[in-house]
């Protein structure tokens, strides 16, 4: 029976928007505006879109055309009824009205601002400028809009059972993984894969797979719209862009020294329990931890976001041996660049010594290297940034100096200031 | 959106039929029942369910009362208008009106007749008793009953995430099979996978993607209603259970000597050019060969079913040349125990020497082996028989013993009459 009503409507589309709510972006998004609202609401931010991976020149992929429209949609965008009622009476991290009526409020009201779009060499330039709270939303929406442009420029090519086999592929492939996953009890892993995603569409295959397969070892989604939809934990805290506008704001080098503190104690203010985790390598997380307030040591725990991760769980774990804390109950959280193999080797290291869960992003939730002709959908390391506030540059040095960005002069006064030596160069997949 | 008309239609059926039409069947059975009813319309036969893999243990993994309702609804069954007009309207190897009116007028009005059910030691003994042009039309639908039935037993274990996967795996092996293949200019290949096939819409699906796949080396289906529903070449000749009723009749050893060239020269009558194709194996292919008319040798073609298949294909092309035929003209189908590499390999060793085309059954339309826990739908070997004909028991030698059927005593006089010696055994996985 065709349902011939489904079929016009969809016929009937102007575009086939990828994202088609203000909640499908990552939980921590959300905190993170609220605080920003409460600490810093007049920051003025300028976020820029980076491919790292110069080699895929996405402005010869993408139509420009396609992308604006997809842009310009997400601006049509306003927080609906039912999802604000699930923000409003949820509980999250076992906490009711985690979101203050000020914030709804405001996010009722709220459509993302202008953006600015460019091509150069081959390259989307492609920024936000504006008042924090608001560019800040920006972030995720058009990470995953490139991502999924991308995916559908690859797909337009193929047959439609070439179609069929390329999603049978990746579905075995995730399978695959969470068979080896499944025989490790107590494993604790969430969805952390929205900004790099294939697709929307695909992304919901793999928290459902995750559920069906992990049980309760998946613990839940940094997407708020999938789990609105599905009834799951949404998860995440907090990002770089906290301390990295807090820096730039600055006025001396001895501000500066101290404003990754003041992110935590603003922080340390507005929330408690399983929110209060240490996001430490923005600057380099030896110094860092060294330069640590007392009263962080008694944060929950800790996430590991570059730099070889057993490496960082040690530091961790000695950091707090050091400040008199009992290791085995605080948390790691591993989020960079994870695979199946690489979850259950640091899982079998640390588990007993540490609690530990895993934040996986791209290679759940986008692992389609290899599966098509000439290796049309391999991954590939997009972010998108604060890279100014308030006029002045910001910076990032990160455990892994691949991973930083800012100006030369500025990233060597924050060497100075933070005492970052040398960094061991790993490589960025994704 | 919901379509509720479809979700409330698919609630009500009372039974998920695998058999949905008289013309879900193999072509040659239409033919040969057209040949039956014209040349032994009176002959009384017994067909009969064999399961040569006794490890597999029907009648504990399916259940009794889905196994009768399903064999019910296929008793329910006549044929449609579309059905009618198609068989009679459509042109079949090129030739218009292949059915006649007064097939076409008793096909419309025919219901297939009663079957006997009974257990034994885990088997379903299933058989069929009556006239032969309406019995001999159980053979399909049953074996696909069966088959199907035994694979929504093992799914119905399943999470839907599982089942899911276990399609995807599934199809990448397929579209595997099909990537292989496709290289091969020149290779021509048919779908013979409707007895034994998972399922009538993985069937309906593994015909689409050799399609796509495969373009103009995918010849067509011996399925007729796919082939009508996808617009492909219905595909097929004869099969054995000619030349084994015949020589069940036989009132002597003469007679019987005879009884395979009697078969072959009543089709002879009927048909021409492609349908023109011998089926040499029933009692030993070397004797049949040797003893066999010049007539004959004029055909179009061979089918190799049994024994080595390379051996089979040298030894038509010997014949052929003994007898003064070109065999670059001739055609050779191979249509046993296929899978893509056998068949590339045959491809390479034959084409330029003799016509080649491949029937791919089993491994095309049923290869989930290994695909689930404990192998449980491994390929297994079901066969649905002739074994009697007016009260004498049938008899297949066949060129590998283990696919010889028929009473000890039976067996030893056809070898004596046939001339058969000792025969190399080979496996018989499907």
């Amino acid at each position: 029976m065709v349902d011939i009503a489904t079929r016009v409507w969809n016929h009937k589309w102007k575009i086939d928007p990828i994202v088609r709510s203000l909640i499908d972006t990552d939980f921590y998004k959300l905190l993170m505006c609220q605080s920003v609202r409460r600490y810093r609401p007049d920051v003025q931010v300028t976020f820029s879109l980076i491919n790292r991976t110069k080699s895929i020149r996405l402005a010869e992929l993408i139509d420009e055309g396609e992308l604006r429209e997809q842009l310009d949609h997400i601006r049509s965008l306003s927080l609906t009824r039912g999802e604000s009622t699930w923000m409003r009476g949820n509980t999250f991290y076992g906490k009711r009205q985690m979101f203050t009526p000020d914030f709804m409020d405001w996010f009722e009201n709220l459509r993302l601002p202008p953006y600015h779009l460019e091509v150069r060499d081959g390259q989307y330039e492609l920024t936000f400028e504006g008042s924090w709270p608001e560019v800040m939303l920006w972030e995720i929406p058009a990470l995953a809009v490139l991502m999924e442009l991308r995916g559908r420029a690859v797909l337009d090519t193929m047959g439609r059972f070439e179609i069929q086999v390329l999603y049978a592929r990746a579905m075995t492939r995730l399978w695959e993984k969470i068979e080896r996953l499944r025989p490790h009890d107590g494993l604790k892993i969430a969805d952390f894969g929205t900004r790099r995603r294939h697709s929307f569409l695909w992304q919901d295959w793999c928290v459902q797979a995750m559920q069906e397969g992990l049980g309760s070892s998946f613990t839940g989604t940094s997407n708020c719209l999938i789990a609105k939809n599905r009834d799951l934990e949404a998860i995440g805290t907090n990002a770089h862009e906290l301390p990295m506008v807090y820096s730039a704001l600055a006025e001396s080098d001895e501000a500066l020294a101290r404003a990754p503190y003041d992110v935590l104690s603003d922080w340390h203010e507005e929330h408690d329990g399983n929110l209060h985790i240490i996001l430490p390598d923005t600057y380099g997380t030896p110094g860092f931890l060294d330069r640590a307030p007392d009263w962080l040591a008694g944060w929950t725990g800790m996430r590991i976001d570059s730099g070889d991760p057993a490496e960082g769980a040690e530091r961790a774990i000695r950091w707090w041996q050091s400040r008199g804390e009992d290791p085995t109950e605080k948390l790691v959280i591993f989020s960079d660049g994870l695979d199946a193999g690489k979850i259950i080797d640091l899982y079998q290291r640390f588990q007993g010594r540490v609690r530990v869960s895993f934040g996986w992003g791209t290679m759940l939730t986008n692992d389609f290297g290899g599966l098509t002709e000439g290796n049309s959908l391999a991954p590939f390391s997009l972010v998108c940034k604060a890279v100014e506030a308030n006029g002045r540059p910001t910076v990032k040095l990160s455990d892994n100096p691949r991973k930083a960005m800012g100006p030369d002069a500025e990233i060597a006064r924050y060497k100075r200031v933070f005492g970052v030596g040398e960094q061991e160069e790993m490589e960025v997949v994704v």
